[in-house]
């Protein structure tokens, strides 16, 4: 039966998966409580709608750091998109470009950033390409990968902060999933050496000195994902970023950590309006989205159901995945009485 | 065995009606969050009773809009009475009259308007029907529909404002339940143009603008129903409107809107006395019409049960059910140490 | 196997009891929330213990009303002991005057109140009865019925006051249970005029005003019992009764009424010692008790787990019931520090 | 397949050993609600987490009474411990002396205390033991059981305070489990007197005069364990004591006890740093070792999760019990943005 809403992938995803392959993708930080608090954190916030106001016609376009958007809802970045479909990281671009979204590309892709961003130059009027980048103990491989996403046409870097060190996924410990089946391997860095690494490190002493010296490197914007503290959103404002992602992995680094739908409004108030701030985790719903608008987001991102729509059907599943939730929030706007994005706010919601 | 509560007719109903009408009848938006919260909301109150109080004579009789109703509990308006029982709208009217309260008659009924209204004459001191009534982007069309209205006798006009768009309903999505089975039509719509037509499509440009001009078009009184917001609340205040229907559709427009009860206080306190408030959604016991009328509610309406009622014994069930929940206000404001509506008041709540 | 708690003879009573006579005693009011809340408002409560106090010689002793109890644990008058028991209430009473506590008889006993006071006499030491009675529209009923209870040497009255009509019990309605089998009767009544009657009726026009018309026939102590709001409880002060005990007649009047434990602190704090107040529903464990006389509960009544313990071994498991409380309840004030009732206070209670 | 986790080893534990055994360290008092609260109290506590600080460089070292400690775990004193291993403490002792921590030995173990005492001292650099002890009715033997701790070579002297009766385990009531099996002997007490008791009974009497005592009668530091009040913990500091351990006994004595996480900050507060304060009950994660030290804690203890190593695999168990906890607390550390245990502080807790 044709999936009807983003559970549904989730639900023929698992169907079609090897199991140790969902629950990589599914799974989370030793108990998952923070991948479920994602979730139900935004099933308890009550909309508290307006009547009466001309929804006829109605726009969800955005635009985030100058790029726009044909709805505030971009891919975030998740690794190894070939393990859900043989066309992995390509087919999502040309999901995204062919929705009017931005799709924040991996820097551990299955897929090099080069080919990934070819084939989104060949939509007509695709947004560009945002790359997703971790900072590795070798700053030459970043400042490598750093030119590479600018010669690629990326349009800006995310620079993922929330990662000293891997989280415990105990599904994966438990599967001994620890390395990509043959024929599979982290594209990006078999391009930068000419050997495909094992393993990769992630930089446990990263710093706000990293994030500056990171500034000094390049023009793009630079966002930073994995912001979930005020004081640490303070910090970015004084260290020269272009945007912050309030994002917990997922659920898949800290267990427990907080839902970024509760800690959203009091990162929004403490940037006051200074940078964009977008949000991810747990977004599942149209009104999901709205909501995070409602609370000050500026974009949200959803990870987990794109890997599922480009398990389920490849490009035409992640297109699918986007245009529900593109409809799910057109409906929710229409039924909350707000034909555009600005008119979307905390009124909306009974605290 | 006979029902003993208004749950045991849903049970009922379940098993006599085939599953895809059972789904349109109970199902909701989305993941029905709403749904469920309105019901639970009503769970959640607690009552601080009083005793000693002689409750020997209790009157449950109450005055809406100058209409006089034998206990205040309205029927909501629901559509396609004949999917549930052969007599259909006919039925649900004349165990509304026996009862002594007022049908709210669905535009979207499987029977005209006139054919009710004439039933609705047969039964002795039968308050007046109202009428509820979707304006549609043919002006014509609902000018025409209000004058039949007037024709028929109605004594009010309840003005449907949650719905610019149709919610989006999984059950139905799910079972291809997108029309009427043969032999049915939306009956008022035939009668006015000669043709039944496929479907009909709500105003998505509905505005104040068209409060004011239907309120041009009639000397009814006029209620607005769908209203959460106390700012729609004090907006219906300077547009001539009679009354409020705080309501969220039954969960069936906006998912994780907030539940009615919840949110009927405020709404009261915006409208200060200024207008009658009603409210539906979630009413399934005496106790809760109890707990909506503490919390300033001038009557309550039911849809869902109405619908398990006349699907069981038709005219006899609707009036099983009405009688029910009649007999259960009626002990519930004994057990209160109210003997009359107005004694009803906020202190039997402890909030 | 031996029941450890009374949770254990509930269980078992259920095995034992035809199941339309366990419904009858454990059922209560529609739904059945407010049964269910008199418990888990126990369970919530958090007791934040002291230590390193003397606690080798604790005495659970206290006096209500000039009435020595060996502990804080009366039972509370409950029908038709004798559906439980063949000996019924006379097995009861010698439990509990073996207990040294105080039952009070309900008068709608299957027992006449004499019978039950004699077996009591019978007991050295042990504590008088008090006697619960109904005010019925015949006044001349309850004047014999209370010079009987003083001639029968009861200690105190107990004024039933939260039923002016009866509640809504669904599971007696479901088994048809209205009536007493053959050989049973409402034996107080048949002694009054020589007829078991058929049924009776609550006096639906109780009043104040018949408060103080008892107040007016007789010296015995005078307690009213269900009451849940502290204005009642006032106006219980200007009214001549000696105590109070809150009480939602377990659950059985009226649903969603507020569970006991949670309204005792108000009403403690309006009548301001000035009244003893008890309270029933929910106690099912010795921390049970001290949390209610932790509230400012003078004592409880336990009402259910007496018919369990009864149903189970007659005599000895009433007295079994009400020895694995009192040993509880031991346990409980040693393990919080007190060696006396007076000791146990709301600091104990972390709210 | 290995043990990931400190919930894989209850669970392998529960399949080795006799369910009475298990259910003797498993169970609690009545009905176990504090057992689940110490637990659940944890999970509910969101941590809020600091990014871009150097954490390639960490250390869990800390101090404890001037005694160092690896990590700060220690090993809480619970009875018998060859019932899950013929090793016994001996094993307990060398895994925790392995790991650097400290062990608290119960007065009630299965082994005495020189023997395991001369085992702690095989390994190189080990902490040195805690001695758990009851003060019991008879002072002398008391008395005896200090010095042979301080001969033995323990640090500090663990007084258990709420304990003054046993508490109701009805696991243990319904297998009738009251006495260890042939074999097995109450260690400590056989070797005071040559004799193994039968029984032994806990001081009912036992206060703060009690604790003076005892401060009189060594020189070794001594923790007040059981302490959930904060008024308690005012009494310690003004009777010489050095140290407080937060504990319900595991919730096996006082049952809806206060969860101790909860209590934890206002004896912190309490005592303003006058005192270190440890906690223990319900830690089963890193996270939860992070979020007790955030919320004041100078140290955890644990209990259960050792037995269940010692069951699974004896000192390999425990050790990868104690390693498994080290290393998630290392985890959280690190993902939260904490190289020491001095920078873990409440701006990590969203309370």
């Amino acid at each position: 039966m044709e999936p009807v809403n983003l559970s549904d992938y989730e639900s023929a995803a698992r169907e079609k998966l090897p199991l140790e392959i969902f629950d990589y993708y599914a799974g989370g930080a030793n108990d998952e409580i923070t991948v479920q608090e994602n979730l139900s954190a935004y099933s308890r916030l009550r909309l508290q709608y307006r009547v009466l106001r001309d929804v006829s016609q109605r726009s969800l376009a955005t635009t985030v750091l100058d790029h726009s958007l044909a709805f505030p809802v971009l891919i975030a970045p998740t690794a190894f998109h070939r393990l859900a479909h043989p066309e992995g990281e390509l087919a999502t671009a040309r999901a995204a470009a062919q929705a009017g979204t931005i799709m924040i590309v991996s820097m551990v892709a299955t897929t090099p950033i080069e080919e990934v961003a070819k084939v989104n130059a060949t939509i007509p009027n695709a947004p560009c390409l945002w790359m997703q980048i971790y900072i590795l103990p070798d700053r030459n491989f970043t400042t490598e990968m750093v030119h590479r996403a600018e010669a690629a046409g990326c349009g800006a870097l995310v620079l993922t902060v929330d990662s000293p060190v891997f989280g415990q996924r105990e599904r994966d410990i438990r599967h001994r999933f620890h390395e990509l089946p043959d024929g599979l391997s982290l594209a990006n860095f078999t391009t930068f050496n000419g050997i495909a690494p094992a393993r990769f490190e992630f930089k446990a002493d990263l710093t706000w000195e990293d994030v500056s010296w990171l500034r000094s490197t390049t023009d793009l914007p630079i966002l930073l994902k994995g912001i979930v503290h005020p004081d640490d959103a303070c910090l970015a404002l004084t260290h020269g970023v272009d945007g912050i992602i309030v994002s917990n992995h997922g659920g898949r680094q800290l267990d427990t950590a907080v839902a970024t739908i509760e800690v959203l409004p009091e990162i929004v108030d403490a940037v006051a309006g200074r940078l964009p701030v977008l949000v991810d985790g747990g977004i599942r719903r149209g009104t999901d989205v709205l909501k995070a608008l409602a609370l000050g987001a500026a974009a949200v991102a959803i990870g987990r159901p794109v890997l599922w729509g480009l398990t389920v059907a490849g490009e035409a599943g992640v297109g699918n995945v986007l245009e529900l939730l593109r409809r799910e929030m057109d409906l929710a706007m229409a039924l909350c009485g707000c034909s555009s994005i600005v008119e979307i706010n905390r009124d909306l919601l009974r605290l």
